[in-house]
């Protein structure tokens, strides 16, 4: 028996046994079950005294679910002993809720945060959080990891050499650069006005696309509302070329599919436990067995 | 503007506007909604500054989004200076959770009173919680409610006279006995053995049911299983007249309306939303109205 | 000097000695005084810098002197740079406080683990609880330990082939269970009215035991009435053949001792020290030893 | 119903009576009750609900049931929803154990503190605590009073004229230049050489003694052993007529009041219960019910 | 006395005294001293039981002295049982320090709210605090309030009617968005590209700025570097009429105010005690006392 | 890479510096920098993943700085993962503020030791603190060291045999009593009387200083007023010969320097960077780097 043990969430066991795989471990034995009324069962079938215990489990849709039996895992591991609780989120639900846009709202990630601590998380391992004052929210340590370079990697053949990266808006530039650096190409921020909640138009495009390759990037692709409207603006100054997109977490809710039909190629992570078979997706298990390793 | 605010979560909003008819207030305006990935997002669109405010939200299927939902509204409400939060949560999930059965398993109902007051929740009110202890779970205070004399008070007319009051098993003797009282009638227990996680057999049953109108009780109806076999167990024995049964919960999952048939009516309370035509709702939203005048 | 340290506090040093002497281990040095106005003083005489401090100490009565000292022993440890301070706590006072019966009243046992959780006990040992819900008291890992198989062991030789189990109420059935499944003896129920708040009355007994010996089962004897009261129903329906009692925990406070004349044998554990010559004591030093062993 | 309630615990009701005289309100109704097994149960019975609480109980010997009956009393203030829990604890036990005076010994007054505010306490009320460093021990808000005014109040007419105030060791000089300000009297101060544990010599006398009438101070008075040496020490450096005694604290164990007989006078408060007919006994009273005003 | 005290801290007193007089009241009497060793010694010189407190103290240079003794105000003022403290810390210092930069690198904003916790603050009130995020940091409320009204306002007749607003970056964009709106002028944005630690250079300007005065904003002056480059950058760029300065905080260290020299005007408010002449000082004290009134 | 890290605060590098020295280890690699605007960067530039991490930092003055500094070394090493933080303060800054003289002020000592624990220090080690509660404000183990032994080593072959050990008031007895026993000499306390908040006398002096050398005792020398007073009254009262003074802490503030040029020799440690030719400092080092080695 190692001294830790990886357990499995219902959200992405297969990034789970990839990452054990990488590891040369087995996946601690658990079953997690629901009851008719939908609450949620854990049970840790083997020993976790004084042993570290990592539990893999993005809290993707449905959110709450996972949420909350990622803290159901997080109480079973503590009153059954464990050395410390690591939980390893590589998509991070209410990430984006880190501000109150409007006054008397709540503050989504502040608030999973205080969960986490609450039934005793010790440790966090997330991947390209939506902002990285996020931590902030926490008083334990967060392992911020990043899958830019994995997917530069992936993308480093398959792009012309003249193709620039895009970033969707102003707040992307910070990773837009990073991407491009990696890539060793130019940048180009897209400008936005806000016209509605929902509804907002590509006013300026700063950096030259016309006649470019794109790559377009986001930290993730929720409805594809963002990205579908990135490449008509695009499209509108003159990219007439491949547009590629990259985004560390891929949703694709709603019509999204139907949404990106226009983009050339789509490389996301298995983050998110992956089904389009449109969609190219680099793993991301041999960057959380390093960090669970590091841990 | 009263001195509180009441607001209703997606829960139950037909049991808070009944408790706002009851206090002769308005409801506190808010804005639930969900996002395309399923985060909620609550918005206050009142003032709660320095006021109490109570949250009306039955932990009901789905019950992972209502509990989540419970802790953004608090969250919002804390982050908007509320003088205190109270959650009003007739329906109380994972109640039944509250003991490992196995080891290494979550305690639900202490991990959800930790949750609670890890965002500042400064109040309950519950409605028949399924055991008593659960209030040890919790430093704040814990108004422990129960419907048993409404149910009682709407059966009395009902009832034949020479009815006996059945609790289905050994550990649903105090709330049986509650009732029985309340309707100066006679207690008869049912003695059960577990056969397997999902089976039991009725083995003894202690008071004398032949030929009597039965009145079967329990805290909640979940896939009327437990009922269903008590129903029959009680035919066996000779209760070949009406067999009533009253509970102050009816989830009325999976197939339960069907497995129910045999009842000649059904008594439940509005803790949690009803819509099914068969069941004699008696309402608590007095009940509740009263305890929030109180707090 | 072994990484762990075992202390005994002055509850019931017989019991930490035998452990000790179970683990092959020398109890840690200390010294335990009362001062002329009756305030306890502890003084570790050995260093517990960085060990696993184990702490035997039962809160029998005495209850708040064994409990004030338990916490001094706590406070006395983390000051003193220990690893985790485990108490081991064979018999927990104020375990019957789990509930409010009245309002306003305090639950006991969810204050004990407040006061425990306030001076850093880390890790909480203790042997058949009163409710199991206790646990949930307490954030802390919880090792609910049982003597049910050390007294049934016991016990097998002793009773008679045609004995039957007996639960003297409806809320003991499951430990009943428990020993009747040890022994391979059939469960007989004891049915209780209570009359007043010292007074109940045995309304039906489930099971047939005229001409049968008897084994009554009680989590513990404290002045001996619930079971005195039991052997005088068995009587009266027909037991009149040996009747043997067995409980965890044996206080025999009062005129315990007068009213139990009328049992045949009597067995409990040495969770509290034990001076009555009459009882046959089974240890669970050995059950403890192994809980340390493997904490 | 005023807006507070004024609780007595089982240690001083007297004085909680004469509390509530002087505040022209009734002691509020409450249950204080021993099981047989020494547990203590307690039960309010009036509503405390968003009502300040005052809880009159000095932690006096046998200084471990005191002190749990006031946490006691204090969980089920908060299960019942009390405004605030303000502890009365005129004479506040542990108070002597302040710092370690060997390694790996509890800090007393520290833990108490932890206690305290483990079950909610908001506010203490003490009176001539041992160590003003105490109230650091706290986060929460203490008020700390003095008896000296008031026991000098009662000595003024009885003192000579040239009497000199008397400082035991030069740990409580302050105090006795207190009350020497308050007489308008020169202090005296005892230097001591401990030469073990139990045993102490007086070495110097700061100032004249000889012929002069003598007032002793001390904080408090255990077993008598400090006075009954000081007045020796003073007898032998000539002082030769009265010799007063005053203290906030009187306890009087083992044989303290054979200690004394030397004693001209002895002056002591009622912050715990005295029943001896020889001391003159001061109330704070009135003291602690402004005290209370003020809160 | 009113029901709530303002106290002013050493760090900006004149705006303490503007704020109490738009409230008609006096300032609470305290008095703040330091000790030879740089100890600060606070003393509330009236009583604040009971009573809500406010504390006027921006944490500006020297910032960690501001820091300490706004934490010690807080710690006299639970001590002395002030129903609730309230910081209102107009400037936050450390709040850029909201994120790591690289690893291992402590979150300067986090670390001061968990200080603010530590002590008992209740309450916060800032001022156009540098990122939004930084609530999340708080589990207390926090009342977010933003000076741009103010200064629009007083520069609306100042700037000539073909004035753009410009943001110094990118991540500015929302607040010079927000100044825009007021002011009805169009928003340009400068892109820069980070050379190194201290060095940085503008390479796009999106938007129109030749022959155009311009608005330059930021929330914070410090040394200047940012404006004057920027003022650079637009004099590049053809920008040759007016440029206008605007920040809620001046702090003007080093040599700003050489730096800021080809600034035709410098608009900020006293959120820092403001003491060079060349500036335009627009008073935030309505904006404070009105949140003061609200909490 | 050794299993714990040892950094060095800028308050005292020489120290951290002398400490590894003696345990044979190289100091952790961490850079320390000052904004313009005088907030602290700390950033660890070597890891201290599960390592436990020492931080040699006296919060000497400028007081406020090195206590943030301090603070945010501890809150840097948490996120950073490390095991546990030990803060090694040989100075521990407002030990003396460890009462309130006056109500409504705060308890320095205690609000620093809510700070400490507000940011995760999990350990403290001190040297000679002004008073032993200070330990009582904590709830994380304090390693209470003293330098008495290591000063009077250096003092023994400098003293003449006659020299007598002098307490500068009555609350210095017991650390001049442990002087004197180190030394095998008789003690001498002065009596002082408080004139007024900066100025006192001394009125009485305990034992024979005539013709007598003089060590004066105290436990730090802050500007030096106590001291030169003390030296004033030993010459008034006819000690006509060397008088050497020793303390722990030496902090010569202000005009110190001068006012001690009556004193023969002066001796102090390196809790403090000591820059003074005249002092003999005696190093802490050794002391440290033992308790080091036993944590």
């Amino acid at each position: 028996m190692p001294d830790f043990a990886l357990f499995a969430g219902s959200a992405n066991p297969q990034l789970a046994q990839a990452i054990a795989d990488r590891l040369g471990v087995q996946l601690a034995c658990c079953e997690v079950q629901r009851f008719p009324d939908g609450e949620v069962s854990v049970e840790l079938t083997e020993s976790v005294r004084r042993r570290d215990v990592f539990i893999v489990q993005p809290t993707s849709p449905p959110v709450d679910r996972h949420l909350v039996e990622l803290l159901a895992f997080a109480d079973a591991c503590r009153r059954a002993s464990a050395e410390r609780v690591i939980a390893v989120v590589p998509y991070f639900g209410y990430s984006r809720s880190d501000k109150r846009v409007r006054r008397r709202q709540p503050i989504g990630a502040a608030m999973v945060a205080s969960l986490f601590q609450a039934v005793g998380i010790a440790h966090l391992v997330v991947v390209d959080i939506h902002t990285p004052q996020t931590e902030g929210f926490f008083t334990i340590p967060v392992e911020s990891l990043t899958a830019i370079p994995l997917l530069a990697g992936a993308l480093r053949d398959r792009l012309p050499r003249d193709a620039v990266v895009v970033s969707p808006d102003a707040g992307r530039v910070a990773s837009t650069t990073a991407f491009a650096n990696e890539l060793e190409l130019p940048v180009v921020v897209l400008h936005k006005k806000r016209e509605s909640a929902r509804q907002t138009t590509v006013t300026h495009i700063v950096g030259d696309v016309e006649g470019r390759a794109c790559l377009l990037i986001d930290d993730m692709i929720s409805t594809g509302g963002t990205i579908a409207e990135s490449i008509a603006a695009l499209r509108e100054h003159g990219a007439n070329r491949e547009i590629f997109v990259a985004a560390t977490h891929g949703l694709f809710l709603e019509n999204a599919r139907e949404k990106l039909h226009d983009a050339t190629e789509i490389f996301v992570t298995d983050s998110v436990a992956q089904s389009w078979d449109r969609v190219n997706v680099v793993s991301i298990a041999g960057l959380l067995a390093d960090a669970i390793q590091r841990v």
